[in-house]
């Protein structure tokens, strides 16, 4: 009898189960997206993170709390990817000349989806305190939002995980809703309790900052929505692949698209407040 | 008949022993919950020494000091926690596909459980000089304290090592016992005799300072909880999953978070001395 | 029958295909001749990017964002070659003494040519924002150009990826075809409308910045003719040989020396600035 | 007939004498013992060069060249421990499960004994460049202290090494004593040449300077001791095992605590200047 | 029939000759005196690029260009160090226990001689722009020097390439030769042109100037001498070990050595200026 795992609960160890959630075979094409886009996340954050370490001098010290968070956030997504990566090329080996035929697991190696959320648990709720800080509210409205969004994300993120790596559908999608409450409890945060502060921002980074909510929630849409891509009709390894890219896909834009534009809103309000 | 370690005294090479100590069989559920655990430290102490290392220019010079020391802390960390996640892969094995099935030990490899006593002879006292130096005490107050602290901290961890590394329960509780000694009087000189320093502390990082000194009596002491759990009735390997993920949150615990502390301490008291 | 890859389109699973494309066989000088400018290649990025690194403090903060772009550049092409000299090395064994023999393609390992086309979205618009950093121009004719520029580039070397990993001449060149439209209207807008802006530049630069355009349109011209390579009458490896050594060309002349000549700009501008 | 070996003379190349230098077996104690000492020194000597990397700006320009002779001696000591550590660990190999069995010399590699001279020859030269530019002497007696100190160090480690890796003990007795000379010699210029010039050092330094000589004959003097254990009558492997320790816990105290020290003097020195 | 080496031209592909150049069997000691000092040079080069990257902040910003120069010469040469060190391990193998037996050619691996080249192709040129930098000549005579040398330079290594990988000494005889021409004018040009600007250097540093150059001569002259060596009567394996510690040396003498001096007269030249 299988023993339980402390992040996954007591169905964790059924073959059957992970059999439905880690696909058994990949095409060639297949294996190449995601090698690829996953790669492609890697240098993404890396260079990311490292534009902003370069940059940080150029930028008033009362923002810098908010790049170093930024900084610090595509790092530790940079560290994951690279072991996702070498996690994933790991899992599925080919015995084709060239690389070029199909994909199977691999005997004694498993690829491991815990990395993904082991990185949301500790970037998720660095995002909302990156957003925060550039908006360098009085220290009160701060802890009181951060008291508030901090929690909530790391919550939003513990409820998914259990779903996450179950291959049974209902448990997915009872921890799935069970996560959407944190989730929109940050949303009604940001959109209705902040939207006061943002009409004190100076107004050269107002609309850019509601830009900013609104990628928030446009990225952020994307991992429930490929959550859910296993509970639709799509045949298992193109919904495995589909949620790797929107995954990747998403991970850019949540993080290091919106630190370059944090970037550019601490840059702007860095000018503003120099002269 | 084995030689005996240095270390360990002529206990250590008994096979029934060590048997006893490491498992022999882990559950996919329990090898992925180690794995994890083990990679989210890594994150955590890596990542909080990048921002500290970052952040350093914001702190005042008179504080830089504790954070230099956090840095070192964290960093070393850092360290140990590849090289104990590397031999952690490497010394439990499976034959399943996919990685699913049960983990065995390792022909020719086992899990060196000597690095975190390593990792702690060096960073528990370098903790104490962290909390000391934050303080800002004079230069004389300063070193009495560290001359009791410091060689206390290193007798406490070398004295725990023996027993750690022993399958016999008698020993083990024996340098437990021994090893709490030291570990009482760094508590006594911490919360008796630094006391009455803590109240000239400015005001507004008194209560912070309280809470840490809180903070380092409940992470500290998880450490001799999970170093008693193989003397309490819990099968072999969830004791021994247990207490990894026991010290796994303790030192994040007792490093990276208590480092943030120390870190805010002192941002408020360069803002205070700035003024 | 194969599935498809998201980055290929249907026809990227055909063994034909894939052998038309990456050699059987490469001859020990053949395999001698690429390894030796892939790891050029990689000291001349990332050793390029360290000296800018160091020497940034020595240019005046308006021109800074200029290098910072290009110590990214250099940085991610770096990051990228050593995949690619990683992936070329696995791809091609010998069971020859000493290595001296004919390589073929590995079993279970293909040369990834994608790698290059992960690179190149990154960093050939960032190329062009490095350019028109350096000429400091007001802020508003540097958001048009930009506007233009970037997604034009991103648009080129997407459309290109298909004809790269396609074995079919057609498709090769349709695509070929689609990609230069893009490429086109960029040298265009670099040689038409930045042609006024130009005039501005102070006169010390003026020359040189005529000729960096004139190095980004005769590397950049490689990328294309290289391209062509395998629609020529050229016998496959030595096509695809040339190809490694004209895009390792091409990508030192396009990312280093180019980073070295805005280096150069910036440093001269920097000087009749600060007098 | 074997060819001779540039460094070690015409004896080398005797697999009877090889086997008395290594030993062939080592206890799962041994081999824990040498792994976890050699991992403490890379931990220690990294983290000692980090301390001192972050901590440099704190000290005034003109005893920054001491503190960054300090930095380059422990990184290269923390090098080549990283060398030492998978030599060790590559040279010895275990069949058992768990690796709680014997450990025997592996087919194909040998543990390169060679790293430990290559690095004195770098290191014990800065070590006396590190204390001489500490004491921030005038440049004419700097200049003649060193001229005799650095190459007689460089002459001691010359001479050892020929006896170190012979397993002759009249050869390596002759070449002991040999390399004896130049190491009472550098304790001469030190302890009688060097002494006037302390009197003339800071009050409130002097101790701590005349303890650190004294921490460098008790460090320096392991050594030679070590060196002397193969011709005492401990039996094979544990001689060599406490060798390991002996050089171990040695470079601990000559290199990072005699920098952790040189920086305490560099400090109080800085201090006193300023004011 | 081999295809032509872009590099090594058509004669590379004879085994015959590979084997000339590439000795088929080393001795353990000839094996350890490569490996260790292979070894050496990666140490040399990596800290005396770290320590002059340590020390910059304390040279004057005229002088800085030399230095950021120097320190991108010994990176770079650390670089290929690393990989000759791996490609000479993997090379060469042995099947003793304890790997003191004979070393021949590995299975599908050879030594890689090419690095040489590729580093000398990047870093030749950059010796000879760190001498005319640390100069701080007028800008017109700097470039007159450096349109001249940096040519020349990359020429002469050129031409050396196609000898050192033939195994013909015919042809090695003749691109010696080639080479020699580019190498005398570089010698002519140090010697007899710059000649004249020495004598309009600071008085101090005068000497340490003419003594760089006379070290230049006597490193670079190691590399036609130890090219030569296989011309000449010694055997095989003993010319090729000689020529790998020849060259190491040098590469030590002219980068390492070098630096440190050159180092040395942009500090003292700081001073001057300083004052
Ligand atoms: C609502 C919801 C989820 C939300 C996840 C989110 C919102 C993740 C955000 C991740 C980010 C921003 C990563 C940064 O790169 C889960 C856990 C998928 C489970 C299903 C329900
Ligand atoms: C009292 C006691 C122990 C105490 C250990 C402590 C207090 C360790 C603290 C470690 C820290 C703070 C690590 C930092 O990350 C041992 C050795 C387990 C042995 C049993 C008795
Ligand atoms: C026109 C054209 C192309 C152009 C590619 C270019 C212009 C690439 C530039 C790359 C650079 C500058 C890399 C930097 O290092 C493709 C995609 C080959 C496809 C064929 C048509
Ligand atoms: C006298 C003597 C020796 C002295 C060695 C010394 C003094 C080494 C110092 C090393 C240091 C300080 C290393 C730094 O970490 C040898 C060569 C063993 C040979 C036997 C005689
Ligand atoms: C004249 C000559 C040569 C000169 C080589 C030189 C002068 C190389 C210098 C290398 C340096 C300075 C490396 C730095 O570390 C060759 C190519 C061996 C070929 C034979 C003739
Ligand atoms: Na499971
Ligand atoms: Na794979
Ligand atoms: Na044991
Ligand atoms: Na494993
Ligand atoms: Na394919
Ligand atoms: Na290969
Ligand atoms: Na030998
Ligand atoms: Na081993
Ligand atoms: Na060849
Ligand atoms: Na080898």
């Amino acid at each position: 009898m299988p023993q339980k795992n402390v992040f996954s609960g007591r169905f964790a160890d059924s073959d059957l189960m992970e059999n439905a959630v880690i696909p058994d075979l990949l095409s060639h094409g297949q294996y190449e997206t995601v090698y690829n886009f996953l790669s492609l996340v890697i240098a993404s954050q890396l260079f990311t993170a490292v534009f902003l370490l370069v940059s940080l001098p150029r930028i008033l010290p009362r923002y810098r709390q908010a790049i170093t968070v930024a900084i610090i956030v595509c790092g530790i997504a940079a560290y994951h990817y690279f072991r996702i990566f070498d996690s994933f090329k790991a899992a599925f080996v080919t015995t084709s000349v060239g690389g070029t035929g199909d994909y199977t697991q691999a005997v004694g190696q498993g690829f491991n989806e815990g990395y993904r959320y082991v990185d949301w648990l500790l970037t998720v709720p660095l995002l909302l305190v990156e957003l925060v800080a550039v908006l360098a509210l009085a220290r009160s409205v701060q802890s009181r939002l951060l008291a508030r969004l901090v929690p909530a994300a790391a919550l939003m993120i513990a409820l998914g995980y259990p779903g996450e790596i179950s291959g049974d559908n209902g448990i997915r999608g009872l921890f799935g809703l069970l996560s959407t409450i944190p989730f929109v409890y940050i949303l009604y945060v940001l959109f209705v309790q902040l939207g006061k502060s943002l009409d004190k921002q100076p107004a050269g980074v107002r609309k850019t900052l509601s830009r900013l909510r609104f990628l928030l929630l446009l990225s952020w849409g994307v991992y429930p929505v490929a959550y859910l891509l296993p509970l639709l009709n799509i045949s298992g390894s193109d919904a495995w692949v589909y949620k790797q890219v929107g995954y990747s896909v998403a991970d850019i834009l949540a993080k290091a698209v919106y630190a370059l534009i944090i970037f550019h809103v601490a840059r702007i309000k860095s000018f503003d407040d120099d002269t």
